[in-house]
């Protein structure tokens, strides 16, 4: 019994997701073209992430705070890396008012060189040091084709953006984030394996000494680059000229980094969890982790329903009750579709039986118990449950799509099949890489580090390998 | 001993905010001209100012969301009283990209274009209504001058915008929010007697039927217009379209509100609380509540500065440690410019003694305590007298600033003194508004509600007054 207004992921991968994104609720198109409007369920589960992120950045010593939303062009153009990879597609606000501008301006595409002018007038000393600031907003980049969530002119997002006294403590700081902040988010709340490791020079961010990225693997077999952090060691401070009196009284040329992660996860949530019902939520991120649905108005049932209610809310598990006048049915698959993990379903017959069902979100999995057992304890266990199953499962799922290649023929079977991770040593140049594009659109996902080559020859020259890689096709 | 980087209070009133300002790290100047930067403690004040509207807006089935940045031109301009409104003080873009764009965009200055096309297309029945939406993101106002918080080109704030099946419904949401929500906001939070009220005619929202305003008294007589709710009637409904099926099966245009608060109420708090020596902060809004600064590094005194703010953690009251190697003269300058509502010295002397000195923000009271007392319910005494005896020190501020006139000659009178809250009736014409408008820029700040007439006569042309409305000049 699939929701009537979502197409079989099975049958149309792309529509399934729209269909997804639409029947949830999570966002809609605006006649705004290319920009989305986020409905009020995405916005919740986007305001969860944000919590999840906040006390673990703030733990961590980061601060919040913001910047303008504008970069006049002669500052933008300072770092001549960031323009040339931003330009092409930044909005240029030309007109103030009713004149016409002196110089034009963009939205930020992102905020490299607004933060880096701002540390230039307060970094003095290494004693300032280091500065870990992070900023929620939302940028734009003219996209010609969007998609909701994956691509889009104007996306949510973090942007972090740090200097430090020292090449080590920056590099540290790429680190710390990527492994203890984004890598943990995915893991721990997203139920999602996703890999980590070095982009390629080719796949690298503009500005960037290196970038470290996290790609998962959509339930189809195909990539989604989720976050990157970068590590800019002295460019960005020379160009913008951020010096600090070191610990040897000397001026040096401060090393900096920057990260961020977008509102293309809950795109990632999707396209990893999610089934032909609809939204498949991890409990950790649900902004409602439990629901119960009363049948019928006997006061019994009614009476129970608001206990479980008290119970729940009591010990933090944000519950809440469907006591509309539509159809049991309606309301299981209206649950369904939002995702939210524990359905509670109480009917007379049943609590004249003595017990009630609760039906799990990925599994449907339904489970009785006496009407008058520890509620909390039993909701407690199913969300622990399946948070740790959606990960074993979408771990399964991704090692079923990693596969081996030595070479081209290997490549084109495995993408003649279908998509997925394709580990393959590499030897470094550009050339093999773009020789690789032209199986199916092809790139480096990410370069994996502490990993042994696997023949030590090149998938594509056969010449000695210098990286193993693991290949995909992205979004 | 007052601070050093703020110009005393009485001497300079501008410069003095602007020092309190920079001093207290609440936000800095940009290169990007007429926008600032809100830096990490300010964007903490506002982050606190978040939490407590997003639980007075949730718990009254209002829910966030957010809507593209960006509006296009021929959106814009079907509510014509709205462009002609906002039409010289947008920002447009009019290039994506390295394309010039067929239609300009305007940076939203506020968003009731957009939210209305959206409510035309989900907007159905009466069973679709309520819709209670709100947002948090900044807009932008083409600005010519601009001051911290108080005006600036783009600026933080929350946008609400409401869909009812009545009239009786959306207004009763224009005073809700109004009387449930800002009102408390800054009575029992900000501890700042804002008056309310109606706007005349000629300071109307444009496409409102009316504004219903909430009006702050900064400690220099000047009057800061500090959050508005408008009641739209059909006006915006007519324009988009946004037409539902009635209880009576008929079609009717929809009746919608709109209200707002911005980071203006951070300047609000500042310029009527603050002293020479910095921010003074309204306990329930203060990020950090307590600082603890131990004197000299005596293992006893760190012992108990660690056990107290372990204490203090514990009973959810946010609390830091300087452990800086600064000196004690310089660590209690600065939690005073920071405002932070309590100061817990601890030095090895006092404590051999037996006692530590606990310093109340606001009245530089020193409080000397047994170390063994229960500290947790000492600072929790002071905050909470701290907080009502702002709110006591303003409302005399307040009513001592507060004067009432029956011709012009005592209006001018009064404001040769300088400026404050003066209540005088009006005829309703705008003829005699603008005569007011030629002393010193006195504005009506708003008509006061169930409140009789003082003499019956319009104080400017002593004919049959309608209302009573509070005058004074505005930031």
């Amino acid at each position: 019994m699939a929701n009537k207004k979502i197409v079989s992921r099975d049958v149309d991968f792309a529509k399934w997701y729209t269909d997804v994104v639409a029947a949830a609720h999570l966002a809609s198109y605006s006649n705004v073209k290319g920009c989305i409007i986020l409905e009020p369920y995405g916005y919740l589960i986007w305001e969860k992430i944000q919590e999840v992120m906040n006390k673990m950045l703030k733990e961590s010593g980061h601060q919040n705070m913001a910047m303008p939303m504008l970069i006049p062009e002669s500052l933008m153009k300072k770092e001549s890396e960031l323009i040339n990879g931003f330009a092409p597609e930044v909005a240029w606000v030309t007109e103030g008012g009713t004149n016409k501008l002196e110089e034009r301006m963009c939205i930020r595409p992102t905020s490299e060189t607004l933060f880096s002018d701002y540390y230039s007038n307060i970094v003095k000393s290494y004693r300032d040091l280091p500065i870990k600031y992070n900023q929620w907003c939302t940028v734009m980049r003219w996209e010609k084709e969007t998609r909701p969530f994956l691509r889009g002119r104007e996306f949510w997002w973090q942007e972090g953006h740090t200097v430090h006294e020292t090449k080590e403590e920056a590099e540290a700081e790429t680190r710390f984030i990527m492994d203890n902040v984004y890598k943990k988010l995915f893991y721990d709340y997203f139920a999602i394996p996703a890999i980590t490791g070095i982009k390629t020079k080719s796949e690298t961010f503009a500005g960037a000494e290196y970038s470290i990225t996290i790609e998962a693997l959509m339930h189809n077999g195909v990539s989604l680059q989720s976050g990157t952090s970068h590590y800019f060691g002295q460019k960005f401070s020379k160009a913008y000229d951020i010096k600090f009196l070191n610990r040897e009284n000397k001026l040096e040329y401060a090393y900096q980094t920057s990260w961020g992660t977008t509102s293309r996860m809950i795109g990632a949530i999707i396209m990893v969890h999610s089934d032909d019902d609809g939204l498949v939520l991890p409990p950790k991120i649900a902004p409602i982790k439990a629901i119960i649905i009363p049948i019928g108005s006997d006061e019994a049932v009614l009476e129970l329903a608001n206990s479980y209610k008290e119970q729940l809310e009591k010990n933090c598990i944000e519950v809440s009750i469907d006591n509309s006048d539509k159809s049991p049915g309606y309301k299981f698959a209206e649950a369904e579709v939002k995702g939210i993990p524990v359905r509670i379903e109480i009917g007379l017959r049943d609590l004249e039986k003595g017990y009630v069902t609760l039906v799990r979100r990925d599994t449907k999995e339904k489970i009785e118990v006496p009407y008058d057992a520890d509620i909390v304890g039993t909701v407690k266990n199913i969300l622990d449950n399946m948070q740790k199953d959606m990960l074993e499962r979408a771990t399964i799922h991704r090692d079923k799509l990693t596969y081996i290649a030595t070479n081209l023929e290997e490549v084109k079977k495995i993408m003649d099949k279908g998509p997925g991770f394709i580990k393959a040593d590499w030897c470094g140049s550009p050339l093999c890489e773009a020789k690789m594009k032209e199986i199916k659109g092809l790139k480096s996902r990410c370069i994996l580090e502490n990993s042994k080559p696997l023949t030590g020859k090149c998938v594509v020259c056969q010449e000695k390998a210098r990286d193993l890689v693991v290949w995909g096709i992205q979004y």
